[in-house]
């Protein structure tokens, strides 16, 4: 969960409280979906720029393609910090979920523009107009017709939009788990899938032998 | 409240009252809103270029995330000013509200296209069209298809018509205390909490423990 | 009133008398409105580059906040010249208004996309297109949706097109003061409120202490 | 009339008749109506860069302000040459009108957007879009919602549709003239409105005394 | 006729089969239009670069003007080729035709945004927009708004999809100097109006005297 | 089949399944439509960038010219991959077409905008817009009216689309080779038309003399 960079950071019990939510729900989100890299560590320990809280996924093996229901599956984890926000607050969502939000925007997009793997859009691929490689816009306009455009938009807006209600559903079924995990959190500030056996894989998946060199942990803020 | 820059400054009467209640009107709005930062002092003292008068809010806490409630409430006690002169003028609104105006655009924009906090536009990010990189166009457009950009425009514009309602019915319940702080404003220049405790935050909330280094004051013009 | 710059300038009697109606135009409408500066001199005498006439209003006051009413009014003012040319020559309006015209779309322009003065388009401030800071053109588009940039050209025509109507009414009515104004002119070439009274201020208006430096004379060509 | 430059210029028979038909159209329509400069001579003689013959009207005085009348005439002289060629080939223009084309386009669009002359474009000036400083781009787009962009360009093509139209009634009602003036300009090459009266202006209007310089002809190919 | 630039230019039967067809399509439309330039040779073998074949058409004298009909049936000349394509493969046409669409489309868009020759687009000309100054973009959008611009394009669309028409109406008239024209083509490679009769001006039209110096020749690949 | 590169390249079971169907698919599709190139050999070896597996097919003739239909057959062949991947894992399809994907769109992009290959769109030429020139960006907007873009993006959306439920069809129809390669090509890693005679061309079309320099051969990935 990202914040506003300070140079003292101690947070309100509000504020503590919110970010230990949002990252409990990614955790949980990711512990619920099948074949997303496994749950490390949760922490709400203020971390690097502008970072007030985090969770590490450790892959179990190398990547090299993915399948629309990965990319989907990704989507739900980013926003699982935004759907614990919104069941705890009443909907009153904050803007510590600004950088989750642009990842999951850039898969989306990626996902309709470069994999065809919208139906409307199409098996296609638009190039990225030359003003989104400006610094800082990481997610930008294709070259399109306006309604195709437009399709597009609505194609990504559907991707974040059902992505968004499957981790509200998941955390909606798993609420205890959410709270008492979220309560641990304050206590703790960190925890691990030993600590805390509700965010381990829901599944233990059958996972090939193990690739020789440690592929790279995903951080979630 | 910000006016044109002359060398000297002097108002003429029907100025000073409309500034005075353009200022009185900041003070009431961010004194009527739960987690809206205190009220310090405010002034018809012309300060620095071009502003013809100004009301500080003190923090009593860091904030680093900021609910979509917080936000409203911003853009609320920003656009009090042009509401005091609403209710004053019988409508006829002046140049003075232009910062304002300004400053509620760019959280508006931010709040629809980086926070996702717009249910229609949805939760996705915009990125903003290098055109907005000209030095002196801090709002502006976004890279999306023509359809999306409009939603997002009447998603801006729906937060701002409704903070700005909201800040209007605000002055209303509380015009004594508008046209009282007013008054002693045009006589005294500037004034405190403590001379005018109308302008005290409404419901004197549990503050945590003060941070060890005080935040920055707001300065609304 | 501008027109085309030639070395030796010697107008056709019926241009003398064009000019001399859009200059009286100027000067009544300024004397028919409230709050606006009072006309000091009205002169049919080429001037500069392109002026072929010209009307000097001088303020009684620095003014540091103008409302919306000001603005409209002085639009209106704007607009006398284009008034008087169309009643005198019936809808037959020439060239010398494009300075006018240019003005008043730069004033209802940073109403609408600056000041938040015009209800549909609302409250919010609108960043110039980039575009816009090309030398030689002032009045220019603004970064928004179609729907959007749409509204702001209907709310611009409007503001305009009724402040056309006022200046056309009030002409109207000072159908007498219009043909004898223009006929002193076409004598006497320049004329002050002391040489004719019509073009007084309609309400001798209370004016405060004089400011101490003399604010500059708004001339309109 | 333009044409393709070459270096030996020898038209063929039907050619030239066709730029002798073209000049005379220029030339009647300029004779026929109000305010026009006069005529002073037409020519089938190719000269300069792609001139197939030229009609030269000179004004009988300086010009500082141009009524909407007068425009809206000078666009039915450029056109009167296209107009011809279309009662002779029954429809079937050539390449010739370009020129003529080119600057009636001029005419129009600064009357609708810079002098206002449009009743549902409004009295308001729109900003030319800076993709019109090209080299060789002389007519171009404004900076306006795109369906204030369309009023624009059917304004343009309006007033030059009825100024077509008026160019075409008046060879029509002259189409005697019209045959004689073509057959001596093809014997002679070049006339004056001494040798064919049929081109000086219908009313011999009255002209103030004569400039002391002599205001330069317009040369119309 | 156009094709990819190889080394060692050895066609297939099948493609050297099209190309005949191809350039036979040019040169019978160019010799069933009235007023086309008459074809001088028509060859299948390979030429400079990308040229699989050839047409060429002299000109019996210079042409300083050209009538709509006059591009109109260029056009047609152009288009002749994929005409005979189309016929012979039933629809399935080649990437052969590209340079010929190419000067069509410039011709027909010409036509409309320079030469006044649409009605519904009217008699006025538009800039091109500075985009196609862009090497190798030699056909282009207009600066227009939208509803404008498609006209346009609907235009040029319309002149090319009737020119395409007659050519396809012409070669169907004449079958049989098709398919003959095309088997003596592929046994002698290149012909002349002498050896073949049929591409001979459909009328032996009138020509003047002939022109000083020889007018370049025309080549349609 | 394009992956994401990485130093040690070990790909987990499902993954190389999904690589070996993918290029079955290639090579089925290929095999089964007339005039395409013969597939000389398939393999799932990783190679280069990020290729996981390719399919190489070497032409029996250097090409000149291509026919709609050629173009058409080559979107299928490209499209076979993600065919065989839609119905291996019931329509969950991955990362791993992404070239496949841009490559199709590029052939379409052209036979629409190039070559006249769609009736909608019409037999002219569509200049890239010059904001397609950017270095990753290979596929773009051309210069059009909206209506016009939308029409271009829509037929080629058709075209691909067509293309993919034809290589559906073809591996529905050939379900057993599919499986039957993918089964080998597991084993053996790669396979040649010998190994597998499933991939030979249907029918064994009349080849002309082999050219003199050997054709380059095709790689799809």
């Amino acid at each position: 969960m990202a914040g506003v960079e300070k140079k003292s950071r101690t947070l309100s019990r509000a504020e503590r409280r919110r970010v230990a939510y949002h990252e409990m729900g990614h955790a949980l989100v990711a512990a619920s979906l099948p074949g997303v890299d496994p749950v490390q560590k949760v922490s709400i320990i203020p971390r690097g720029v502008g970072a007030l809280g985090y969770t590490i996924q450790r892959p179990t093996e190398d990547r090299f393609l993915l399948a629309a229901s990965d990319l989907r599956n990704r989507i739900a984890v980013l926003l699982g910090g935004r759907a614990a926000e919104q069941s705890l607050f009443d909907g009153d969502v904050s803007t510590g979920a600004a950088d989750d939000l642009q990842r999951a925007t850039e898969i989306a997009l990626e996902m309709v523009t470069r994999h065809g793997m919208n139906t409307t859009v199409g098996q296609r691929t638009y190039a990225p107009s030359p003003q989104s490689y400006v610094p800082g816009a990481p997610t930008g306009a294709v070259q399109a017709a306006d309604a195709t455009a437009r399709e597009i938009d609505v194609a990504v807006r559907d991707i974040i939009s059902h992505a968004f209600d499957r981790a509200v559903d998941i955390l909606k079924s798993r609420r205890a788990d959410l709270d008492r995990g979220a309560e641990i959190l304050l206590t703790r500030e960190s925890l691990s899938a030993e600590d805390f056996p509700a965010i381990r894989p829901a599944k233990s998946e059958q996972h090939e032998a193990a690739p020789q060199h440690a592929p790279p942990a995903t951080l979630v803020s």
